[in-house]
């Protein structure tokens, strides 16, 4: 179904080439369209993730590498299942802000403003509740409740971009040199080194 | 509850009032902040709306009127919620492009391209499915599965404001002239006199 | 003429067309270029539009669909002729605000507030006067002076799509289902299948 | 009567002080008034400008200095009167295009591109042409027909700025040093002395 | 000197006030102004900074913050000493982008890419040299050659902010919890504590 | 090497095409990448321009014409050099916000703000000192100290544009008509004539 879906979109673009070449600068966007289809099994976001990884979370992506048609929109929208006590583990987003509301469960979310203060804000959140995750920030989520929790939320750019703290700085290809790392972690390099071989 | 939430928020917002004052054009954030809160039961999105109107549907909204804190973060969230058959009449957002998912039910969604065209681009979506609403264009949801439907949905603006077409043409106060809408619409005065007394 | 005009703007777009698709997403133009050219008979802004039509008005464009030139910076140009009584019926810009000058005859305009309000802010305005419709909201004009009427009108973006009220409601292609509208606009099945014949 | 426009602006004003405070950094508007007055005579763009002066044309604007409802819109309007011969000098708009429709008499319209290239576009106008001076390039108007010649334009800003090349370089308070300005355009310094009295 | 600096500003931002308040949200500047002045001792870029601190780096800021006259013209500069390898820590700027040239010395640059990739894109500079470091991605400099390093970079905002990993993960005022940090960063609560200890 | 350049970043950008083509109209970046690499000795900001002209200064620059990995990052940088009492004669930038900082000698910086005050705001530079140009106004250095001078500016756009005052006015191709310069400098047409020739 998936491919059918590619196909299908692909037919529907190649009609709309020629006002996307043109589409260059504006704010906003500079056409209409497109029809947005995520009805194969691979990216509905009523299917819980698998959480059976070393954090227990797992994010279910709808972005526009997932469906084309939010190509100008500047919109997207993900799906976090969390394992009990499962984390969401410190990232940002390059391009884009979040909002968040829990579907299921209770969820400790913070984010931690910029320099000097390094303020972290946090809140526990319960089913309904909405929070906001301003562009750039590193954020984070745990399940603190009962059993598993699940969150919808949207991000204002159509590829916002994830980089988890910890995989961009210890687990980057290739590796960053250790030496830096201790100095800026004030770890000893083995414990970097480490680090850099789990990531 | 909610006066509480008001009433920290004020504060919070005195703090950050040199920033907020010095912020005013850049095409993102100026400054980091700040806290959403929304734990209060009136504005929590885990509440069903109230959906025993003419149109048998309710939107529950998150945007910078109940959240100060979405301020200049270009986001915010609505619960829409739909009694058997009921419909989101349609409506336009002028402000914000929206992505929206199904969490129960079934639904009938479409928008309608600006002219020449004014082509229906529709689609049944269960649950998980995500669809979006081009910024500006009007479009509608409908329940067309058994019981109530709900849906959480996002919009690219902390206040894309909402513009119920109904409403707008016919029940606007005060009413625009019958004679323009009789001849917009090709329908008799009688008729434009008698929607505009029940808008 | 129109043809030659096609004709040499292909060419400079050739020349264009590197820095063209270098051009990505900066809120402002990332070129200088380029000349727009409409002097063909088609084109010109200074020929009465054919207003013999159900509304008895006519709308001579120039976006960037007629003027390529105009691709990246943002603005666009438009006549409107109205028959005496004629209306430009309720619509909207998805995708800019207007700015409308009378030079001639006497028009009463209007536009409506976003929900809640649905305000309607109207004026009539004799030759000379100036008024602006915010982007995305519904709005319209009408010829209420002796003789024919012409507006002036420009918008803030390079293809701001026009989408007439009645047209996309009750004209689209294929049909909104008659029970949605009927249930909106709170009229008869049997008028609302009546409107989708007329539009 | 401009008193009177002047006043029912503050109290309106007033009324949206709220939601304009909390205005800050989207690259569209969040809100979605205002409504446009310019009906003073003062105003108004069927009045031609007086042309009597060292260049032959007069522009009578309608940005937001004159028209508070244009704030957050983007747009803006202008009139512009040409004597028999006359000139809208060498000038940009640092913070907009403009869009140029000719409503009476014949025009010659020229814009020059960025460096290194400096190369002029230019173009004879007649009555309905329309032409584009891209953001920021310096460009100017000559009435080249029979009698008066009238123009009206849009800008895409509210407030786009005007550098009359002149003026700005040689009628600047104080004097840029006459030096500067000497080697500048390879000229005299008693000739910059001279034409720094000038302007 | 600063003080008197600050009190200049102030009258001058007096004067000012009326434009900046009607200032919202287009995504350019709407008036021309301000001048910016940092010639007192505190700001000048010609200092070398302090980098006697554990990194043996220091930034030397000219952002809104300490320049008034920046606000809404997004763009700032900075300058970066480095002791004989010093490092300027993993760190992003949530709302900008940053350019970089070497004055002095010779540094190893690097940024890495989102998730999935985490890719390093490293490169040794030598004096003149320019690199990018796009908007929200993490990257540092180290000084690899004989002697004191500098660096003057821009950043495409007024107020980019600064998020020095290191601080903002394990230096957050309060903590993050710790078990939240093992889980992430895969390490012993125990050196989890430690860090935020040192932080 | 440069040519060794060029062939590396052209790899690159096929790898990259795929995202860059789906690229259109936010108002910030869409995608992470890209390397800047400008290693090679023509586009190196620490070899001095040569500054045996007609102004006595000379601009070396790194935009996306010289960095194709500047593409959507919205930002620039340039190294300028000065003779004794050399100029950067009047120009602007139609795209972008200067700010500059001086990294040896001293310098006389000024800008003029927009009709009608054409106020000049100017001031002495000495090293370390930044001072900020505003989008689109005419602005100016002379270098007024002993020795050579030396600045590094950026721009807040990959691709601003220079529009050198003179150059423009008298020396664009084809020329303006010597009547329209004559009337807006109120100079004989014998005397511009001559600046075109000299132009």
């Amino acid at each position: 179904m998936a491919n059918q879906f590619v196909l299908v979109w692909s037919l529907l673009l190649t009609a709309l080439t020629v006002c996307c070449l043109t589409s260059a600068s504006d704010p906003s966007p500079l056409q209409d369209f497109c029809v947005a289809d995520s009805n194969s099994q691979g990216i509905g976001l009523h299917i819980p993730g698998n959480t059976a990884n070393a954090v227990g979370s797992a994010v279910t992506s709808a972005t526009v590498t997932q469906i084309p048609g939010l190509n100008t929109l500047g919109i997207s929208m993900v799906r976090v299942d969390y394992a009990p006590w499962g984390i969401n583990p410190p990232h940002t987003h390059p391009r884009g802000t979040e909002i968040l509301t829990v579907i299921k469960g209770t969820l400790e979310v913070g984010f931690v403003t910029s320099n000097p203060d390094n303020r972290l804000i946090s809140k526990i959140l319960r089913k309904g509740d909405v929070f906001v995750f301003p562009i750039g920030l590193i954020h984070f989520q745990r399940n603190v409740g009962h059993g598993n929790a699940v969150a919808i939320a949207a991000l204002s750019s159509q590829n916002p971009g994830v980089i988890t703290v910890a995989n961009s700085v210890f687990g980057s290809k290739p590796d960053i040199s250790a030496d830096i790392l201790a100095k800026a972690f004030q770890l000893d390099e083995s414990i970097v080194r480490k680090l850099q071989w789990t990531f």
